[in-house]
């Protein structure tokens, strides 16, 4: 097991910045482009990380800590988002860094020892985890997300590139 | 086709302050960490990024405009920066965001007509390539790297998200 609070905490803090940076400012044309019916643009991802800060981390690290082992946790609605009224990316991206700074707190006011780490809660599908398995999930979850974005941007030049296709993983993966 | 210089450019000015942005400060647990032998760690790659910047994109679009098309491209060694001396990664993220800004002052300025794009060279491997695949490729490269530096620090909690790896689309993709 490699997790640490402490190195996990270091890419939680730079998500939501590391987005902004690289976003805002972007053609629609980048931003509004997808993978075709049912995925979504860069947009929607940050929308979707937005969910995840407001409903599933923090919220089912609380029911670990103060619901104890037994309690289910609600199930985590993945789609969430999409019925959301479309907002403009800047203010997606600074909602998204004010709730992120607002859980980390959090997360460090809660975590006072590592035997913490093992608690246990249940999850919908999965029946037990751990708080450890929770947390790395959540920097997995920023890291697949970051991915997201730039294969569906990368997906808009798959005719452009011609035969360095054979070159580009991101091309090659879905 | 998608390609257009205006929004090749938005996203070629802004890989280098990203990967400041999320890289710089890590632990070394993050940077030096790779997918097993013979792979990269994400100080490793923005090597190889500079490396794209000295010896591959801007020379092979001088190669096109001045040489003509008959004129092969030397061959861009992808290992080359494995060789060279560890740099610091900040100084790293320096040289790569000095030698992009330079890069992106060259395009514009070679860069007068659309028409321009057509134009070929000679790839060592692929043959007749046109200036418009080779500048579409620069974009998807900067992307496929930064999927491929986010992928990379997944694969170190592979264990750690227990039965959370089913939905993380990052730790099932090589």
């Amino acid at each position: 097991m490699q997790f640490t609070v402490e190195e996990a905490m270091e890419v939680l803090e730079r998500t939501p910045r590391t987005l902004q940076y690289f976003l805002s400012g972007l053609s629609d044309s980048w931003l509004q482009s997808n993978e075709g019916e049912g995925t979504w643009n860069p947009s929607q991802v940050v929308g979707h990380l937005i969910e995840g800060e407001k409903n599933d981390w923090i919220s089912r690290m609380e029911i670990i800590l103060k619901e104890g082992e037994n309690k289910v946790f609600p199930p985590f609605d993945r789609q969430a988002h999409l019925t959301e009224p479309e907002k403009p990316l800047d203010q997606k991206l600074e909602i998204f860094q004010e709730l992120r700074a607002e859980n980390i707190r959090k997360l460090k006011s809660y975590l006072n020892e590592e035997s913490q780490l093992e608690l246990t809660g249940q999850h919908p599908e999965f029946g037990q985890v751990t708080l450890r398995e929770l947390l790395s999930t959540w920097v997995v979850h920023d890291l697949t997300h970051i991915a997201q974005i730039v294969r569906v941007m990368a997906e808009r030049y798959r005719q452009d590139v011609g035969p360095w296709k054979a070159y580009l993983g991101i091309l090659n993966r879905k």
